[in-house]
C-alpha cells in the first residue's frame, strides 16, 4: 500500500510542494506521525502537532507555510473532509478473505457466484442465490433461497439476508447486520386496545382480552445501488410487496427498519435511527442518532433531524426538525429556552397575581 | 402453494361470490397482481390499483361491485388486518431448510431432539438440550447446555440461546436474536454515585473512585408459549431467578430486557424498546418503538405506550401513557399543545405585567 | 460447585453463625430454596419467604434472628449487592467449551494462542491473531487479522472482533457484539444540508443533490483491562486514531459507541446508550438505559446521565444531568413539575389579563 506523495496528490486531485517521490505507507494524526506516514493537518489547529510528529510529508490546510513546520513535501487541501474520503480508501487495506470459496462453506448447487469472489469460512448460501462479480462476503454469512446480490458486494461476517432479497451494486454490509427478518405485524380478532386509543387519541371504552394473529410477511427487501448498512442494523422484509432502500443511502448500526418501509436515496439513517412500518422517508433525509419516525407517515425529501427526535407527523420537504414530538428546529430552540425560563415564570405569574389582586381590591376601596 | 378462491375463503371464513375454482399462487397489491395472483383490496381506495391491475379475483370491501373492476372471482373480508393474518398464512412459503440434522452441525449426544426436525449447517446444540417435535432450525444457531424448547419452533439464523433457558411451543425467534446472555449488574464495594443520587435525586456529597465488581447471573430465562422474539432482539438471564417471558407475547427486532424483568402474557413490545433490571411488565401491555422502561418498576395490565415513551415510574394498569417522563395520553397532548404556545407567553407576560406596574404607577400618584 | 457455609462466609469476608459445615450447591430467593440451597434474604422483607422455603441455611441482613426462621446457620452481610457479587461468582457454573480448540474451527496457522484456551466449534481466527493464556471463546466467532486479546478472556458465541483490534486482560464479551465495524463517516463534495444547518442552526439557503463519498476507517479500537460489553452491542473504528474503552469499563446490550470516540475508565453505559462519533466520555460516567451522546462534545468525569437523557452539549465533571436536552437533575424536576401545571397556567392567565384589562377600562374611564 505504499504511494507517492504525487500518487496521493494526485488521487485527491490537490496541489502539492516540495519532494513529490517521497514514499509513505499510511496516515497518521501529526502528533503520531513518523517518517512512513502522511500527517492529517488539514487544519491550522494541527500546527503544533505537526512540530511535535515525525512526519515528512503532510495533508495541509490552504496557505500553510509547510517547510516551517520541518516538512519535505505538502499536499494543500481545500474540503478535508473529502480529501480524508480519497486518502482514506487509498490506504484502507480491506478485510482480508482469501480468494475463492472457502472448503467449509455451503453452497446450493443452483447459486450463480460471479467471478473473482472471496467468500469466507461457514458461509451458507442457498438456493438459486445470484451474486454478481468481485464479491467478498467474509465468514458465517448467511444468504438465503433466491436472494440476488449485484457485483463488488462487501459482505462482512455473521450478516443474515432472507430469502428473495434483491440488491444492487457496491453493497457494503457490517457485521451482524439482518436483511429481510420478518415484520412485526399482528391483529386481534376483535378491535384492539391500540387500534382504539389511535382513534380515541387516548380514551378506552373497556380493557378485553386479546390474542395476537401473525401476519406473514410475504414481501421481500428491495436495496438500490451503493448502499451501505450498519453492524447489527435489522430491515425487515414487506407484508405484501417490498420494504425498499433507495440507491446511495447509508444506514449506520442498528438501525431498525420496518416492513413496507420505503427510504429514498441519498439518505443518512445515523446509529439506532428506528421507522416504523409502512412509513416513507424521501431522497437525502439526514435522521441523526436514536431518531424515531412512526408508522404510516411521510417525511419528505432533504428533511433532517436532529439527533434523538421523535416524528409522529408527516414532515414536509426540506423542513429541519429537532425535539419530541418533531417541530421546526427554531421551534424547538425557542421552546427549549422558554423551558429553562420555565419554572421561573411561575413565581412570577403568582407575584402578578397577587400585585391584581391588591389593585383590584384598592379599586373596590376607592 | 396454489390455492382456489374456494378454498381461501373458506380459510378466512369469508363470503365469496364469482368463479370459486380460479386459481391463484400468491397474492399482491391490486395494480401489481397479475392472473395468477388474488388482488389485495380491501378498502375503497385500491378501487383505481384493482382497474390498473391483472388479477382475476380479489380480497374486497364489503358491498364492493366486484364485477365492475373485471374480476372473476371475489372474496369480502369485514376485518382486513385478520384476513391478511388468514391469507399471508395460506402463502407464507417459509423458509428453506432441508430436513434432518445438517451433517456440519455438532450436536451434544446427550441431546435429545424431537422427531420431524429440520436444522441448517454449522448449528451448534449442547449438552443435555431437549427440542420438541417439528422444530425448524436455521443455519449458524447456538443452543446452550441443558436448554428446553417446546414443540414446532422456528429459530432463524445466527440466534443465540444460552444455558439452561425455557422456551415453550410455537417458538419463533428471528435472526440474530440474543437469548440468555448475562445480565448487567454491577456494584462497588463503598456506596457508588448512582446509589448515591438515587437517593437525593441529583445531589452527590463528594465524588470518590468506584471500581465495578460483577454480579454473575445464576437465573436463567422462561419464556411461555407462542412467544416471538424479532431479530437482534436480546433477553438477559436473571441474577438469581428467571427473566421471563409470558406467552402470547410478541417481541420487535432489536428490543433489550434487563436481567430479571418480567413481561407478562400478549404483550407487543415494538422496535427497540428498552426494559431495565427487575421490571414487571403486566399482561396485554404495547409499548410502541423506542419505549425505554427504568428498573424495578411495575408497568399494568392493559397498559400503552405511544413511541419514544419513556416510563420512570410505576403505570397503573389500564393507562395509555406519552412522552418523558411518561403521563396519561391526554396530559401529554395538552403539554405538547401549551408547549407550542409557550414562547408567546412570555412575550405576552411581559407585556401584562407592564401594564399591572402602570396600573400600580397611575393608582399610586393618584 | 458445592461449598460449605463456612467457604462461603470466608469468601464474602462475612460473619456466620451456626453449623458452617452445612454444604450447599447453589443459591435461591427464599421461598424458592431448597435444603441444597443457600436463600439469598439480605432484606428484612424477605422474612415471609424465609419461613415458606426449605432452606437449611442464608444470607441474611445485619441482626436476624436466624433460629427463628428455622434455620441451621446464617451469614450476615451488611452490603448485599456485594455479598451477591462474591457469591453470584462462586457459584456460577460458566459456559461450557470443551477444552483445546474444537477441530471445526479455521485458525490461521501464524495466530498464537495462550496455553489453555477453549475454542468452540466453527470459530474463525485470522491471521498474526495473538491471545492470551487462558481464553475461552465460544462457538462462531470471529477474530480478524493481527488482533490482539490479552489472558483470561471469555468471549461468547457469534461475537465478531475487526482486523487490528487491541484488547487488554479479562475481557468479556457477550453474545453477538461487533467491535471494530467501518465508522459511519462520509462527506458529500459540495456543502452538505447537515453542515449548513450545524452553523446556521436550522436555517438553509437551498436545497441541492447530495451524493455521498465514504470515508474509510483506518484506525481500530483499543479495550483496556476488565471490560465487558454486552450483548449486540457495537463499537465503530476509528478513522486515523481508534477508538478507546477505558479499563474497568462496562457497555451493556446494544450499546452503540461511534468512531473515534473515547471512553474513559470505570464507567457503565446501560443497554441501547448511543455515542455519536468523536465525542470523549470521561472516567466513572454514567449513562443509564437509552442515553443519547452527540458527536464531538466531551462529557465529564463522574457525570451521571438518568434513562433517556439526550446530551448535546459538553457537560462538566461531576455533574448529574436528566432529560432531552439533557439539564441538572433539579433543573429537569422542575421543569417537570412546571409541565404538568403548564396547561391550567395558560388558563390562569387568560384570566389575569382579563382581570387587568378590566382594571385598565375602571382606570380610564374613572
Amino acid at each position: 500500500m505504499s504511494q507517492t506523495i504525487e500518487q496521493i496528490a494526485r488521487a485527491l486531485d490537490a496541489q502539492a510542494e516540495g519532494d513529490l517521490s517521497i514514499t509513505v505507507t499510511g496516515a497518521a494524526e501529526p502528533a503520531a506521525a513518523g517518517p512512513e506516514q502522511i500527517a492529517l493537518a488539514m487544519n491550522e489547529k494541527y500546527a503544533e502537532g505537526l512540530r511535535a510528529g515525525g512526519a515528512r510529508a503532510a495533508l495541509l490546510w490552504e496557505g500553510a507555510d509547510w517547510r516551517a513546520y520541518g516538512l519535505e513535501a505538502a499536499i494543500f487541501v481545500t474540503r478535508p473532509r473529502l480529501a480524508m474520503a480519497g486518502l482514506s480508501k487509498a490506504f484502507d487495506p480491506g478485510i482480508e478473505i482469501a480468494s475463492g470459496i472457502h472448503e467449509s462453506c455451503v453452497v446450493d448447487p443452483s447459486a450463480e457466484i460471479g467471478a473473482g469472489a472471496s467468500i469466507g469460512p461457514f458461509t451458507v448460501i442457498g438456493r438459486g442465490v445470484r451474486i454478481g462479480p468481485n464479491a467478498r462476503i467474509a465468514s458465517q454469512v448467511t444468504i438465503a433461497e433466491e436472494t440476488r446480490i449485484g457485483a463488488d458486494a462487501l459482505i462482512h461476517s455473521g450478516v443474515r439476508i432472507g430469502a428473495r432479497v434483491v440488491i444492487g451494486d457496491r453493497f457494503i454490509c457490517q457485521p451482524g447486520a439482518v436483511i429481510g427478518a420478518d415484520g412485526f405485524s399482528f391483529v386481534t380478532p376483535e378491535t384492539s386496545g391500540v387500534e382504539e386509543i389511535r382513534s380515541t387519541l387516548g380514551q378506552r371504552e373497556e380493557i378485553r382480552e386479546q390474542h395476537w394473529v401473525r401476519i406473514h410477511s410475504l414481501g421481500t427487501v428491495e436495496i438500490g445501488d451503493d448502499v451501505e448498512i450498519g453492524a447489527n442494523a435489522c430491515i425487515d422484509r414487506g407484508t405484501v410487496r417490498a420494504t425498499t432502500i433507495g440507491s446511495g443511502s447509508k444506514l449506520d448500526n442498528q438501525v431498525q427498519i420496518g416492513h413496507n418501509v420505503q427510504v429514498g436515496e441519498d439518505c443518512l439513517l445515523c446509529g439506532q435511527v428506528g421507522v416504523a412500518g409502512s412509513t416513507k422517508i424521501g431522497d437525502r433525509v439526514v435522521l441523526a442518532g436514536q431518531c424515531g419516525v412512526s408508522d404510516n407517515i411521510i417525511v419528505g425529501d432533504d428533511v433532517i433531524a436532529a439527533g434523538g427526535t421523535d416524528i409522529y407527523t408527516n414532515v414536509p420537504k426540506g423542513r429541519t426538525v429537532w425535539g419530541s414530538p418533531a417541530v421546526k428546529m427554531e421551534t424547538q430552540l425557542e421552546i427549549n429556552k422558554s423551558l429553562r425560563r420555565l419554572p421561573r415564570l411561575f413565581g412570577q405569574f403568582a407575584e402578578l397575581r397577587e400585585t391584581v389582586t391588591k389593585l383590584k381590591q384598592k379599586g373596590s376601596t376607592e
